[in-house]
């Protein structure tokens, strides 16, 4: 999978930092990516400060082939991820005037606080695929993405259509058995090194299996022949369910 | 809250990546070092990549106070945080003779994948406070978690009594009146410079209210006076609950 498009996810807000909200973002978009045949390598959750916001923004978009960002986006003082995508880039907040009439359509004469929802960073383009009711920000590879769960899922579906990359086959295999004692047979289906990726997470206290085992590839048939030599090394009665993604 | 001990919290584990996993790690530790007093400055979810834990590692050990990792520990090949904590400063992984015995009490004769599992950074301190099963090792300011949620937790709360900082205040005021008009309001009480943190949190179709405003300091006299500027300026009929967290 090291062909596979990436992206790189920023989590802005003080409000996951502190835990008063959990992020529910972050899994909701690694999932769906990952589902296209996008590669998410990195998550960061920053706080609301434009600097910061910045700095992450400029590396992101040099690293990775698609950024997100979530959150710092509205009216009030502590949303300023528009101001750090500008200054990561180099260019102004600009109030967008399509965004501008939008909000005076709801809003007839704006407040200073409901202009600031109609700034972008100079250049943007406006994304309104699918029909969204309020356009998604795009600077060069950033995706803009309000924090609210519901928002961002509804903007995100609009645009998935934008994310397609090779398809990613998976197995589950679930097995009554302790992870030392699988340890060396996901070694050893490691090395056949036929760009199959193996993860092992464990559980406690589950009364139906101890470790979940996973192998992941975009080829299939190299993926059913890893599958195949690991259920061969271990004795039948540990192996609980195996499950395919597709 | 500038002169807070800080932290910084890295999850490994490209199963948080790939949305196979909510991670609820960050939302717990998040919560419980606020609650303590200790002010979270950044998350980073990354992948079982020895290169890229120790980078993320030796930054975050210069930046913050304390950094906490979560993931990555345990007897198969993706298990690779105890060897990136030693890349990162410049030591050997090497096998602690206590964790040996205690591996060697539960299995008897170890297979290498149970052995790994007593790896830890040369010189890394081991902790037991509040008689872990399993001690939580240390190395520098860096806390070496497991993943698992339960077994994170438990260790968690056996050594909490090592992070106290400034008590901080909250208070929470739930509005049934929109982002936009409250922001002024904030912008005024943020404008007092009075130390007082001001987050403004909307939600979408809930029928209660449309904004959740927050607002923490160390000095609660300060926050007293903020939250009673703040409330004076909003209608009463608006203002649908205020809750204190002490």
């Amino acid at each position: 999978m090291d062909s596979a498009q990436t992206a790189g996810i920023i989590i802005v807000g003080d409000e996951i930092l502190t835990g008063m909200i959990q992020d529910t973002n972050t899994h909701f978009m690694t999932g769906e990516l990952w589902s296209r045949g996008i590669v998410v390598r990195r998550v960061s959750v920053i706080p609301d400060i434009i600097d910061e916001i910045a700095r992450e923004v400029r590396d992101f978009s040099l690293k990775y082939n698609f950024v997100f960002t979530s959150g710092g986006i509205g009216p009030t003082h502590d949303d300023v991820t528009i101001e750090g995508v500008s200054l990561a880039f180099g260019v102004r907040p600009v109030v967008s005037d399509m965004l501008k009439r939008m909000l005076e359509h709801k809003y007839k004469i704006l407040t200073p606080a409901q202009l600031k929802m109609a700034e972008v960073p100079e250049g943007a383009e406006l994304l309104d695929d699918g029909g969204m009711i309020f356009p998604l920000v795009k600077f060069r590879n950033v995706f803009i993405f309000p924090g609210i769960p519901e928002l961002l899922r509804k903007k995100f579906h609009a645009i998935e259509g934008r994310f397609i990359g090779p398809k990613i086959f998976l197995r589950k295999i679930y097995f009554d058995e302790s992870e030392s004692i699988l340890a060396p047979h996901l070694s050893e289906i490691v090395g056949l090194k036929n760009g199959v990726k193996v993860g092992s997470y464990p559980v406690v206290d589950n009364p139906e299996y101890k470790v979940m085992v996973t192998l992941e590839s975009t080829d299939n048939e190299a993926l059913d022949v890893s599958v195949q030599l690991l259920l061969g090394k271990v004795p039948g009665e540990k192996i609980v369910r195996v499950i395919s993604s597709d």
